[in-house]
């Protein structure tokens, strides 16, 4: 007998306060992955940072984002989205997996995701550094190559470091392109900026057709064409949103591996996030946050505000699109 | 015998250094209440945090915001407002009163904000969480609603918290329009933003007549476009500042009880307070800093200065409108 | 059907690493009120700090040690008490009361413990500020006055505070004892210290007949002498402990209220907390963990695991006392 | 006329909570120097830090004892001494001086308490760094050498740093000896430690003849032993009492600016200091605090602490051995 | 025999991790001054605060800037410029002196910089507090007056400090145009803001020719107004940038000795020094880092970026027009 | 040419005070690999937490036990070893290798330790999790098994975690008795304690014949009984001491992975490393120092005064038996 709609609520702040009780996500009810076809949109932790390079700890960002999103309330103050009203959705917990063994990890998380895909959910991760986002893919491509908006200070296609290691959270995106689960020409990458290693390093993405636009970019356009234009990159077919917290100014986001100065606002970025509405989205995560290096909670507060405004546009694309076919897939990607 | 003029002057730092000596508002001279008459403006302690629903810590406010106001220096550089020239300024104290017990706490403030009233004082406040404005203007109103300029995040115009809790840091305005102590039709709230509990959230709002203007609105207008408004709205007769750092992004001010991500920055917010120089003020407040969980003091120095800004405008009307007439009242309203 | 005994388990940190996964209290199960009957030993969070009479923020107190009892295991090194395998335990939630409203608060905890009490329950709580203790003893007591080993550096009877306010985080134990509900003559008061307000501050509790023992004796003598005092005093009748965090020294609990310089040593704690195996316990909490003051957790951790050495002298009584009788009781006391 | 002796009670924290007003020494009255003959014993504060040979910040030592010492109560527990009921005492502010200038800062605090020792006042001090221990000597040793005992992990008589500095923290006793302030063979140092520079650095200390303990023998022996033979070495000719924070271990005291493991814990060192009762106390002092160093405030808080535990010993020696005499005096030492 | 041009490149990122090794400025080779000659572009730290008047601390700059450093990657991502294909650059470490001492800390620079200017090497200096640009200059200066591009919140040309101090880090330019050392008609400030002492503060500076951009103005402005502007100013004569962190808004560099609220974003600093490129430099420093006031070690990876993009000038200058002139030269200005 | 004895003394704190220059090790030179045999004893830095379970971290170790070693002088206060005068000590850096891959890292370690083990160099380690002995061992212990003194809270002897993980920082002397590099019937463990995953965890230590001291025996027995023990166990022959900082409180040791609360003091652990003076020592290692947990690098400066403390026990060791023979050497163990 499925759950009573009513039951896919946030626990009422005005019955139990924010920093009362367990903290799920959003205050969400908790369900177990055997509960998983309850549910049209997952929200999930993946506590894992094995593919930092430098500064380690975003294996716990789901823990801190969940404390902070008791901040959250139930409906959108701009889009007026309520998406408690639109979707069940709940907190399914974390994917079980070591802390290290790269191998070990990259299985699990895209064991994990073939069953979100499988029953038709549509997952919204809280990660978890970058790497991450390849093994979601491999779980819920569903043999399609994606679309993505992508938002970070990195471009995240370097080919491997430390002498050949080829997974690592600089790597993810060359590998979703050629594995063929991320469509570069449906792709676009905003707000990169650093210094970089070499002159080549964006030469992979910009010749596999991702559009790469430099936080200057940003800085200089209106958010209208901005948007309008990473629009019409991705189009219609399935895409996902993958937001890094280090494509915000680290002022926003100091708890972070790799923070870049020079990023952008967080009103920037939900904006960007707000005008999104409408794609074709199947999927999206918040990653990067490294609570260790945090302060006073900043950026898992923004952590848990950007899955919020995530959580709106797939409630949105629940409502508008319907739940995904929950049928058995084959493969990660022909 | 009247104090004389040169006393009221902030402690030289030529003389003693910044982190020296005793912290006072401003490094400005102590009275006592029994001497309220002796001065124009007085700075204010209001160290009470019973009214908030979430994260504790605003009773210790007015302490670091004093530390932190040992680096406000006596000229302001863009007004080229003097106010230690133009008015007898002086830190009276803080207002005692117990951490909780609410109808303990709101009838002390009462009674002592009528004091400085009956004394034709104008107050400038420190919090203390956004309850305290509240009984603030039950000492001040003098019979007549006050306009209001309202710096937030929040509406904090919500009816009642927890089954019926009426005052807390989220319903002062609502009370205060019912009471006749604040004029909707002359209220302007700035900065308004975050995801709501319900869509209803602004109705009662909204239907007073209270002009809500979302931060949305503040990033998409021009600065002059919203201080005309403003000032339209707000008109010349008794008025109110109220400014709580939450309307601040949390970058600049993450030590307060209820942060919401994508706010003003400080700069847009000191252009709007300069913009209101002229306003005929009858007191002004900051509000909703909560050391405990501020990092490195920044979010104390946003309200030491934002405090800063208030005297020059406070200073101003009372060198153009003169001091307010020193007469005993009756009740808050009719 | 009563749940299997192998569901009352911690969280198998060989499966889910430590920081993953929901931060119930030891990683138990959750389970709701509805379910009381299904346990002997309930681990209970009350965040609440309207009592407090300093620096509030012991209402986010049940969140961080929950956080932090990730840490703990299985098996306690020195008793060898295995507490899952002598008792049903599980984390039963926070008790739902507003952050202020004294008498709320109050009626709101005891009606709570009266249902743990009448379902035969032993409740281990974490609080919270020190007042928790009072309501707590409200609806336990079933007429008879506990004796209590009390770890604290203050004694907590004082009177009142702020001109008549008789409920605060120093006055529980004088109200306990006036309400038949705490038996002054079997009850030990450990690490008492601090300046004090008056000469006259204990003469309540060294007239009713509290053992009062001060931090400087507890350092004087040996462990194995306090404790043979400790158990002659409380004897074999219904018993509780409660441990206020403050008696440690601030460089093992800074995150509390009231931090007193010059108190115990975990370890001594420890110490004396194990002697107390074998008590007739019906009941045991942690208060005053104030997370906003910690520093890098370690007040919660240190919560934690005292909660854990409670935890195993209450399952060793339930394994050899039996479960307390599940009766309706009437009222506090007598 | 002279204030009344109701006048030098601290505010009441039942009045007003510990966390409001001005964050007076003890919450005690403020007087100007111009009153210190109102006074028997003066709270004063030198934030300097000009003689700091690593970390700097202890300038911001007396604005931050002055906050926590807002914890400290009227009676000591152990001893039961009341000072406010022995001695009239009040917080006379901080020396002016500027941060940076030797020669100038060490004239201008022995001109300070030239002033001080000529109105016959005994001054409990509190730093700054160590080097003002020598001025504050130069002050008031009255042509006699004073007796001392020591609290620090370092002998402080180096003679020089930096290829000639003679006034630094690590010298200040070095140069009181030679200047004959004060007088070796009367002289204590307590819980000495820390790799050394040179073997030979405590030779100066050694031969002229002051007794060094250092922290491995403080740990082996008895307080009483200890007391007993520190006693004897500064018998009763007028001494003084040093108490640098860095004579505990860093657990205690991490807020210092040359801190050094395997230190004292507070509780030994208020059994030391608590031992010293009766001595003939002409001055104290508590050092070393550096608040950028700190976390959580707990240095601040040992400062405090300590700071009213030698108040105690003050206000027992002007009860028992009277006012110093009143006399203008002409230098230094003979 | 000089040193290979492979010797002149940072540690690679994929041979040993970031937060491995030695922290020199850019995991750049470390050379001791008796190799000065070897190099084009010398980074130099400069841990010195003895001009701070408020809070201490930039004595600690060096070491976290270089710290954040281990961060910054081979080439730039705007203006492609590549530092180390460019010019020789290495890690010369830092000027010894001790922490006090104005004067004898104003020669040691002084002739440490004459050496570094004898070679013909362009220094870029981490300091440290603003004063250290005096001394710079005096060592670099050649007998002619630089121009200066100036980053800051402050001025820093008041006459003196506490009665008379001539050198502290608010009062580096007025002697520096005093002394001859830089050409106030060539010299731009740019972010000035905040209180004033007194409305005549700024009249030395713009009576001696200073453009003096106000905060407001930079706000107001668009960038490419503001560079072309300040190009006009400085001309192609000699000149300098000096880059004080306070000239940022404190969210991006709260670590710093006089933080003022409502500064620059990070993104309009760098477009703005990303503008000078093409400018006769001589040399460049960042300045005001204070560790012990910072969070997270976020002011230091702004210093350190911030000292990437002069870096990135300085090579281009040596790149376009060649090495300074190696001649032993006489005095610092005429 | 070998290099002056004069060369190896660490950087003079007269000339160049602690905050300034590189942080190497005890401000000693830096050689790198090429010269290892230039040295007797080695410091390393091993910046890894591959095999960490729960909070990583450990990886950044080395650098932050160096800057706090900035503030170790020369000789040993009790001892009175001066480690500089007895053999040649330099830094050597950190093994490279990236941060994940067990077995690279592992194979890594083991090499460069072979390396130093063959120059005859005696290396003194800085982690780094626990899991890196385990490849030390491998370098160094030329076919014979090692003797150990273990100070610890973990005795680190698991078998597995997750499932099969057979290399983390819980395993790694299980491995090394396994692979004849540790010989259980010479290791004592010191300070276990902490609750434990099964009554069984130490069966395979005990039955191995290691010698586990619970920390509540450390507390009840004496320092020389607990020395006396600890050397007859470990004999004359070659040894080992590893210094997991975990033994100690957490209140010493806030940052690093696994605390325990009701640990050994610095001061106790201080007594205990020097009472092992005179042992065949051919290496040590300070591990689990996690700077992202540390509160005011106060974990830091206790791993870097632990190290200060082995650095004299193996300079003795080399002046006393002289250099190790450098000798090509085969495999582990046999």
């Amino acid at each position: 007998m499925p759950l009573d709609p009513s039951f896919f609520q946030p626990q009422d702040a005005a019955q139990l306060p924010r920093y009362a009780g367990l903290p799920t996500f959003m205050r969400l009810p908790m369900l177990d992955m055997a509960q998983i076809a309850e549910v049209d949109i997952a929200l999930l932790g993946i506590p894992w940072d094995a593919g930092t390079t430098h500064r380690a700890g975003a294996r716990h960002g789901p823990r801190e984002v969940r404390n902070q999103s008791a901040l959250m309330r139930k409906v959108h103050h701009v889009s007026r989205i309520a998406p408690y009203d639109l979707a069940r959705v709940a907190d399914l917990g974390d994917v079980a997996l070591p802390p290290s063994g790269i191998e070990i990890g990259l299985a699990a998380i895209e064991a994990f995701y073939r069953r979100v895909s499988e029953a038709g959910v549509r997952p919204l991760s809280v990660g978890g550094d970058h790497l991450i986002t390849l093994p979601v893919f491999r779980g819920i491509a569903r043999g399609t190559a994606l679309g993505m908006v992508h938002f970070d200070a990195h471009s995240d296609t370097n080919d491997s470091y430390f002498g050949g290691q080829k997974y690592t959270h600089g790597t993810p995106f060359r590998r979703a392109v050629e594995e063929g689960l991320l469509d570069p020409k449906r792709t676009v990458q905003i707000g990169i900026r650093g210094s970089v290693y070499d002159p080549a390093d964006l030469d992979f993405a910009l010749a596999a057709g991702i559009r790469v636009i430099p936080m200057e970019e940003v800085a200089a356009r209106s958010t209208e064409d901005l948007l309008a234009e990473a629009r019409a990159i991705v189009g219609d077919a399935p895409s996902y949103i993958s937001f890094d917290v280090d494509c915000l100014d680290p002022c926003y986001a100091p708890g972070t591996g790799t923070p870049e100065i020079g990023g952008m606002t967080t009103l920037q970025a939900q904006h960007l996030l707000r005008g999104l509405q409408g794609l074709n989205l199947v999927g999206a995560d918040v990653v990067e946050v490294s609570p260790p290096f945090d302060v006073g909670g900043v950026t898992a507060l923004v952590g848990a505000t950007m899955a919020f405004e995530l959580l709106c546009l797939l409630a949105d694309a629940h409502a508008n699109r319907g739940r995904l076919p929950a049928a058995a897939v084959e493969g990660g990607a022909a």
